[in-house]
């Protein structure tokens, strides 16, 4: 039996340019087989699919196709169905997270792209499309704001992640007060918020972390006490003895302890200089 | 033999209009006495010793008199130093902490204002107020990106509260990964994250929690791994372990055994409804 290919979700505004560090990695797993671009996330999507059929060519990838859904009673239709057989990877951009679970959560398309990873194909997302992997997605809230008592949206996502909830754009927009006050509604999730340019790379119950930023983990297991079901909504939160671990690349995190690995010193890293 | 006054670290942008809680919490500590505004930190005083002169006016505190020093020559003259006598608090307010520290360290000034905090006086500090009352003070870093090695500048502070490093305008401006990055640096200083309109009330030491943001609380002692020593410039920061307390309004924190208390259910909880 196959093993489920990875999943890499990526915090937004991946390299699309110079090194493609991100993109390298989703095209290394391709073996030469189609990916497909899943622009579903996004109200207007002339353009996303055009500017990675651009970066995925300078790295070799040509077979590559668009899928769009206009609307939902589409997700059923052959051609869109049809763009998905035999996809070695499936690839969602970016855009409004609940466009993707509104439209194609529960359809033949989706499940179509559970077999896919099930049988070995990568699935990777930036910005919304990260965002919908986890089983419970974050879909709206503050961003540079602690987080305030009701003030946050989350839906089911497509779960692809088990124990997961994922934040992107995360050290930019400043989003660190919302996915404490996610993880506050239940530490059973993981909280995990993605700098942009920056993917975990999900193989198993591990995830490797990629690119120029950091992933932050969220482990609220050993907090000792929160204000979220007492306090008045609008009120700031209170989390105590809240776990955080700061990952960058070449980190990797185990799902099941809970425990974060350093990755082997970077390549140049010998050029350093003795501080005197 | 007195005690030493409460020191008041706020994340900056403080209510000067409205509930007025932390310019409250201050005036509640004069008794009456003079207040002493100190607008060192501002290459440009102008309308800061106004503006608190009319926010503290509507709180009673009429007493008021604006401490400024164009150039540290005249940290040693008597118009500076007089303008403290028989202060019975100092309040700094914003701008550059390196104009602070470098204008009045190690001055007569700044051994009056030490001398007055001993022996009982209250002493205030807004946003560049607050980060200067630190040992080592957060001088200059990004704001809204992870923590990327040498990306830091950080100098001695005042030292009003030891083993502390403060930065302020928290959520807001994102500062989360400039604060892990200081306490990576060397965990003995816990690092104290306030939001604007939020302010720390040390006394002893332990604090409290007032005003309507968060103030977080980054506890590096039990971190396992960081690469801050290794790594090269512009890499982004691992951090494994970090202990992190959000607190909010009522909240205080131990900074001996490095231990937070929840407050005492806000008035007006009562009026919650379960949920159903």
């Amino acid at each position: 039996m196959a093993e489920p290919g990875a999943l890499i979700a990526i915090g937004g505004h991946e390299d699309k340019e110079r090194d493609r560090v991100i993109l390298k990695e989703v095209a290394g797993r391709l073996n030469g087989g189609k990916l497909v671009i899943a622009t579903v996330a996004s109200h207007e999507p002339e353009g996303y699919f055009e500017s990675y059929q651009e970066a995925f060519g300078a790295l070799g990838v040509t077979n590559l196709v668009e899928l769009y859904v206009e609307e939902r009673s589409q997700s059923s239709d052959n051609p869109a169905l049809e763009a998905l057989d035999g996809a070695a990877g499936v690839f969602f951009s970016g855009g409004d997270q609940l466009r993707i679970s509104s439209q194609i959560g529960d359809t033949p398309i989706e499940r179509r792209i559970r077999e896919l990873h099930e049988a070995g194909a990568v699935i990777a997302g930036t910005s919304a499309g990260a965002s919908v992997m986890s089983e419970t997605m974050l879909v709206k809230g503050a961003s540079s704001e602690s987080y305030r008592i009701g003030d946050l949206h989350m839906a089911p996502g497509l779960g692809l992640i088990r124990d997961l909830i994922i934040d992107q754009h995360f050290a930019e927009r400043g989003r660190y007060g919302r996915l404490l006050g996610a993880v506050a509604h239940n530490p059973r999730l993981l909280g995990v918020g993605i700098d942009e340019d920056t993917a975990i790379v999900v193989e198993g119950r591990a995830f490797r972390v990629i690119g120029s930023g950091a992933a932050y983990v969220v482990d609220g297991a050993e907090t000792t006490h929160s204000n979220i079901a007492e306090a008045r909504a609008e009120r700031a939160l209170s989390m105590f003895n809240v776990c955080m671990h700061v990952l960058s690349s070449g980190d990797r995190f185990d799902l099941d302890t809970r425990k974060p690995t350093a990755g082997a010193h970077e390549e140049g890293a010998e050029a350093r200089k003795d501080r005197d």
